[in-house]
């Protein structure tokens, strides 16, 4: 059984396909590959698992395939300009297209890649991590890091369609799997109240994998994210929502080094502390902060920033994040639960007080 | 007296203003920056030149400036990096200007800069060659060089704004001003019939830099190019023409090294190349082909392709270039003087006469 969601885009419009053996289907690849050059770009962790099965459903294009080092400290324009001399050295041309066959940063990194090789070619997301089927493959942000700041280089590029295979989340390491939770939990907590009722209930058979729970928060997370990004699809307002936890997480993510912590435990705990600075401003009762942290470590993920983070650094980290707007740092916090805002009114020692509160044992 | 013409494309759509003194004028400039931040990017050649001019218009911004290596062996994601550390370093946001002060090379980074800092800011183009102002500063075309292909990483990404101050010609090396004329010649060649009699008989007075012919010249260009690039802003068809020679000098570029060939000069020998290759297949006469030949010898420029580069050379390298498409090498010929046409339907045997013959000494 599969389900089919659209991201409505005018002409850039595109499926989001979400079922069991997809990966085998294709009848959902075909129609949104345009010529006949395909390149595959994997990892090593990936790659031995589910290559071979989609080179198989891709026969008829004799898909090239480029395989990465596996992880975040990998998402570099160095790491790009490997994908970048493949496609060269195959010739790929304009119609060509790329198939992001991984988690996160595999489809930031191949997307990126597709945005800007030639001016643009077209690229498919084949997700396999819980992260990547409930957010990142949906909306065409694409990205890889600089030392100074999370994916500040990158683009804006819609891929032609989105394929989670749902059966790929049997080999996603417990930890990931944690993580992907994390961006779960923020479409309840930014803009869908009764789905934050279904996960205070269901982390447990998420945990477990029981595949019926984990289909319906798939599908659920798409919905949500699909209707944003068909409203604001480049981030001049509503999509801005979507950073939930993401300010506080990418200085928690950079200052530990890309790679110490997932991005989703760095979401995971950056929106307990919007929750908590959400509260100081009076907008969240205590009881709504315990409960976001109670649901962020039902998921197994941190609730507070690494103690090794002085609140300091934690600013100057901050600072630097694109969300930043006239100097000031502009965050998402929480109007209620259900209900985001974002916004940079807000007094400074309030937020000092979150970073001083919410900062694990050094 | 300054002109201004129009690039429509609706909410992208943007002005080109020409004129002598711009640089200086505060009020070209006003309405094309959103926010408070502006970085100027330019080289060491252009930069002691103009850089203060500019920065004592923008002082209202207390512009940031990068200053990077002149030449196109510069136009690479090593560079572009160095800028993306410099806007980093210096906090540039989201809603922060990038002014590309310089030639092509230089807007071309800068403007592939802005397209992917943070997923996209804002930048205005202020062209200081002839090449610069006559083509590659307008159409929002931006891209950095690998080195297994010339522009091979890019965008398209629309300026706010471009200001051709033709005052920086005076201080343009002869060497450069031929080579943007290239350019120049190919608006005739590709669709302008009646500017193409105009520059068999100005080409000299464009030579001695008299202002009025130079202004004359840059307009019509602009005029042309806006016209194409505002009906096919991303190549799907027309806009193609505009690459007359490209894919002849392209391949020169990369056979010779970056750099050791100016782009124009490379352009100029390409177009010799488009012409003959035209003729043998019927569409030009010996006197079209001839008429050509003077006119970009009359520019000062190279009529052949390089002695050192065999034909087999130039194919392979012409095979990597983006006009490529399924398999065939696409090329931009000449159906007559003033009208061009993209095809791939010709006999190679023609092509290689034509890379024969039309070849220097070794």
């Amino acid at each position: 059984m599969s389900r089919t969601l659209t991201v409505d885009l005018a002409d850039r419009s595109y499926p989001i396909h979400i079922g069991a053996g997809l990966l085998a289907d294709r009848s959902r690849f075909a129609p949104a590959i345009g010529g006949r050059q395909v390149m595959i770009v994997t990892n090593t962790t990936v790659g031995p698992l589910y290559l071979d099965r989609l080179r198989a459903t891709l026969a008829d294009h004799e898909p090239l395939t480029v395989v990465l080092p596996d992880g975040e400290a990998y998402k570099t324009l160095e790491v790009l300009n490997r994908i970048i001399t493949a496609l060269l050295e195959a010739r790929v041309e304009r119609g060509g297209t790329l198939v992001a066959l991984g988690g996160g940063v595999i489809g930031d990194l191949a997307g990126f890649a597709a945005a800007v090789y030639q001016r643009g070619v077209d690229y498919i997301q084949v997700p396999t991590t819980l992260l990547a089927q409930v957010d990142s493959s949906v909306g065409g942000k694409t990205a890889v890091n600089h030392a100074l700041g999370k994916n500040m280089i990158g683009a804006f590029h819609q891929p032609r369609a989105v394929i989670a295979d749902t059966e790929t989340l049997a080999t996603l390491p417990d930890r990931e799997l944690r993580a992907g939770l994390a961006e779960v939990v923020k479409y309840g907590l930014i803009r869908d109240a009764e789905f934050l009722a279904w996960l205070d209930a269901n982390v447990p058979r998420l945990l477990a994998r029981d595949a019926d729970a984990l289909a319906y928060a798939i599908e659920r997370s798409c919905r949500n994210k699909a209707g944003v990004v068909g409203r604001d699809e480049r981030e001049a307002g509503e999509r801005a929502l979507l950073n939930l936890g993401h300010t506080f997480g990418h200085a928690i993510e950079t200052g530990v080094g890309y790679g110490a912590w997932l991005h989703g435990e760095a979401v995971g705990a950056g929106m307990c502390l919007a929750a908590d600075l959400s509260a100081r401003l009076g907008w969240l009762s205590a009881e709504d902060v315990e409960r976001v942290r109670r649901l962020v470590a039902a998921c197994g993920l941190p609730v507070t920033a690494p103690g090794g983070l002085t609140p300091a650094r934690m600013l100057e980290l901050m600072a630097v994040d694109k969300k930043a707007s006239g100097g000031r740092i502009r965050l998402v916090l929480l109007r209620r639960l259900g209900q985001a805002v974002v916004t940079g009114e807000y007094d400074a020692a309030l937020l000092l007080a979150t970073l001083n509160e919410c900062r694990g044992a050094a």
